[in-house]
């Protein structure tokens, strides 16, 4: 009886295609609601935009259109100017699960298992039945060619639905039009991607449009960022079954192997190697034992050797530019950022930075702003599941003068960014960071770094707070006494701003409004020269403002007028225009201790 | 230029095997680290032993066990007597990821995937190099197999490297050896991972031996768990691309089609779905045009048919179960169950069950102790990433005076259990489980309902506790009364108990340690039959009580003496036996209102 019993059992074994598996489980890659669908094609879609422009050396240029076109039924087409892709290779790109070329390249990048664009292939065909449509181009002399590309669920092979060349108006890239079942276009998620995104790639150029309704992200950098360079595996991250793999498809001399295989390994290392091995460095490495092989492993895991080298295959943000990111989106009071050196975890370089903001225009209610990123590309979902999260909650956010409940409470933001030839994601979504022990304590570490830095500012800006205080009083009465003094000697009313500045021996920055006109003073009372940013956030548009501001954003009406400036000691800069006044000053670029703003118009 | 490199690039493109990418993304299968490879090892072995068992209608007799054999390696053997696998499957099994014969079947089982196991070998090889050892046999009549089963990595297929007869003493079942690199044996989480294993699956036995030392889970049920049966998909949960294969495979006519295919459509239903999508009931399914098929999945979405027969497909553990496993374990003041009706999310029928317990054991500091299983399986990692988490951390607990930090503090279990055929995890792991709004919302309403039933139960105790405070001091006091009364009249001391019980007309439990002997005695002055079950908890063993309890368990030098008793309304029941008393005394099975412990010893 147990006999048959294992036999019918035998009968409902099958092979499970990974095209079957990923439809079953859809919500693994980001498709678990068709909402979240449109954030995850378009997501996956941009990372290989921006990857094949990097890889191309190209300033990306890209196109995202979201259009309704049908009662329930959404079209998404991105674009891009990157190298493009050869016709053969099209119907695997976006038909196959699971195929690519980044996986097997130690370098980082966006894209890194080869299943994103073809789960949104697969999702568009689960939930409408239609095929992908790709137009591809290589160069100006070749032609484009358009294909209509499904996947066979139960073989994860490309089925080609239709083939043809076409015109087409760029000379090089790819676009790519799915659709597939949604009620609604996620603008608003979508478009904080899309922020985020170029908050971490200055160098594209991102153009959208959702329902009608069009958006530009201009880039704000003309460099195309250095693509990163694969490099060797390491010969402390590698396990046994991988080199047993690598030995068996080798017929190189030991020595010879290690340093073709391996980085950081020169001729005298492997032969040292060889040698604390027992093993001669010039027999062929395939005749190895078993033994051999695992004694081989354990002198290369002894052997002292310089880490990854994590400057060529990694690409940070960078501190600067970090920095100017955040103020230019969020003008805070104070921003650090920090870029750790680089380090490894299982074989796999990887590298941390993070920048802390706060005060400006941050909610002072509620938790800690948090962006995460992982290789240049923003996390959106999944903030509890992520390593970043954790490591943010176990802090003790109360030693650098930060308000705790789980998560740091007030007008900070916590940025991340996890940048790794193998980001260790918790699931193929991309979505959040598993608790890899290394990277967390990077994490924390630069995290305790800005939270020093942090106390330092707020509490030089505590002890500021009164000095600034009083010197706006005094600078508010001073021209009072001033016309009342001459009023009474009769004499006409002198100018007392070096007085004001002398008092405080700072930079002063003063905002008057009169009859209908907005004068803003910047006097430099410190002996050194001041290179300061000047923020003027009111009503008023300035449109007329002399000097013009370097830049002008505008929400909701209020209008943001930036210029940048530089004062000598002694000297005077003033910016005019017609307003109303209001708002608020701010200035960034000087200690704040050495500032003082007499925001007139706020009495 | 730009054709070289989009040749260039073409020549790095590459399909990836599915091994390939999960040797790389180990963590994504629970391989993070290799103490938490040992957990994930044995519960994937564990979990399709105890699959396996149901499915042979068998009671499961397991054996773990954990050994260390060599400096840094581990061997780890599960054994079990299930119906063992037919030879010529045994390396698809164990050698090949995504194979398996749950994953096409609608119902609910441990695993789903077709890759838990191999991932296990996976790994082992990756670290050892070492391939595993598979001993099974399919009946009495029959030899035993034994194999020694490897993945090539590049293709994911099984390679063999070594295949024998075997002597061995088990009828049927199968045992799997597995070696990989560790360096400690994980013992606490382990026993924790079996423990709460045995709590939902208590018809199993499962002996453990880690590095020599021994455990014992005993089954405490003899009935063995109806195995699930398998469904046909519901006519509400397809997707356009589904119903296109499946009408593609088919050569029936539309009626028959849906009869066949589905499940809740009878005939009736299916020539009313036809005529509604404009179609003839008995032209043939596979002549539809694409349009005609668009308007056969509306016409079926929009059918009102019942929801999935959620009874057959799911096996939940039950209220009166998990309230008896969790009495066993925890021994808390106050427990309920719940097990809400089956429902639905995109199609895979589900259904939550969960509990809340209070008081008794649990620790009165800190978060509260969250129990997670989905379909009969702990969830041991990953809290902070689990929906069930995310909705108690969502439910306001002070509607249910329980203080709350993010999530319930105080001495409160929660447990929760989630049965589906097709847990949405969000991993392959099999951690935590998606954010899913119709699980999301069970989950929640369940709580909700336990919560208002802790609330009453709370408000209940605090009044009782006033009364209780007066009852005690009562009864302490009276047989002082009773004896200095005797002593003035002359009279032998009168047996006050009658007049204790009268005054509070209760069950009373009187503890009275006396020249080295402790006596406990149970008064029924209600007028219902009392049946109830008495824990006396303190230092002294009780080996010769009588009557003996029906448990005695030992924590730390701490014994819990359990007495079933039932008492009729005026009479007494009591027991004794050597020891030096203290402790606590607590009784369960009556509603605390009509009890009133007096622990004399306590005072």
């Amino acid at each position: 009886m147990a006999v048959t019993l294992a036999d019918e059992l035998a009968r409902q074994q099958r092979s499970i295609s990974v095209a079957e598996f990923f439809e079953k489980n859809k919500h693994l890659l980001g498709f678990d609601s068709p909402t979240r669908g449109i954030i995850t094609t378009v997501k996956e879609a941009v990372d290989n935009a921006l990857d094949a422009c990097e890889e191309a050396g190209v300033l990306p240029d890209i196109y995202v259109g979201i259009l309704r076109c049908g009662q329930d039924v959404f079209r998404i087409i991105v674009e891009d100017n990157g190298p493009g892709i050869v016709p053969e290779q099209i119907p695997f790109v976006f038909g196959k699960l699971l195929y690519g070329s980044r996986f097997h390249q130690i370098r980082q990048s966006r894209g890194q298992q080869g299943i994103g664009i073809s789960a949104a292939v697969l999702y568009a065909q689960l939930t409408t039945g239609l095929p992908t449509i790709v137009i591809s181009r290589t160069g100006p002399a070749l032609p484009a060619y358009r294909y209509l590309v499904q996947i066979d669920i139960q073989t994860n092979e490309p089925r080609i639905a239709g083939k043809e060349v076409v015109e087409w108006d760029r000379t090089h890239g790819t676009r790519v039009q799915i659709e597939f079942k949604s009620t609604i276009a996620a603008k608003k998620k979508l478009l904080e991607y899309l922020k985020y995104t170029s908050v971490v790639n200055p160098h594209a150029r991102i153009r959208v449009e959702i329902d009608g309704e069009t958006f530009l992200f201009e880039r704000v950098s003309d460099e195309a960022i250095t693509c990163p360079k694969a490099i060797k595996p390491h010969p402390h991250g590698i396990e046994i079954g991988q080199l047993m793999r690598m030995i068996a498809a080798s017929s190189s001399p030991c020595d010879e192997f290690l340093v073709s295989n391996f980085s950081r390994i020169g001729k005298k290392t492997a032969i040292e190697i060889c040698q604390s091995a027992g093993l001669s460095p010039r027999s062929p490495v395939m005749s190895l034992s078993p033994q051999d092989q695992k004694n081989l492993l354990a002198a290369m895991q002894n052997a002292r050797v310089p880490a990854p080298p994590t400057q060529t295959c990694l690409s940070p943000i960078g501190e600067e530019l970090i920095t100017r990111s955040l103020e230019k989106e969020f003008q805070m009071d104070f921003v650090k950022a920090r870029t750790r050196p680089g380090s490894v975890y299982s074989g796999h370089p990887f590298l941390v930075e993070a920048a802390i903001g706060y005060g400006g225009k941050l909610s002072p209610d509620g938790n800690a702003t948090i962006l995460r990123f992982a290789n240049r590309v923003p996390l959106m979902y999944q903030q509890g599941a992520c390593a970043i999260t954790a490591c943010i909650a176990g802090i003790t956010w109360k030693n650098y003068n930060i308000a705790q409940s789980g998560l740091p409470l007030g007008p900070v933001l916590i940025l991340v960014h996890v940048a790794s030839t193998n980001v260790p994601f918790t699931s193929e979504s991309k979505d959040a960071i598993a608790g890899i022990p290394e990277i967390e304590r990077e994490i924390t570490l630069v995290l305790q770094e800005l939270g020093r830095e942090l106390k330092t500012y707020l509490s030089q800006r505590d002890k500021n707070r009164l000095a600034e205080d009083r010197a706006r009083a005094v600078c508010a009465i001073i021209p009072d006494i001033a016309s009342k003094v001459a009023e009474i000697v009769e004499m006409p009313v002198p100018d007392t701003s070096l007085i004001e500045g002398r008092i405080m021996r700072r930079i002063v920055v003063k905002k008057v409004t009169r009859d209908g006109r907005v004068r803003i003073e910047v006097r430099n009372h410190t002996g050194t020269r001041g290179a300061i940013s000047l923020y003027d956030i009111s009503p008023d548009a300035g449109r007329d403002a002399v000097p013009p501001p370097a830049i002008v954003t505008e929400v909701e009406g209020e209008y943001t007028k930036m210029w940048q400036l530089e004062v000598a000691p002694g000297e005077m800069w003033a910016a005019e225009y017609g307003g109303s006044g209001g708002g608020t000053v701010q200035v960034r670029g000087v200690s704040p201790e050495n500032v003082a703003v007499v925001d007139l118009d706020a009495e």
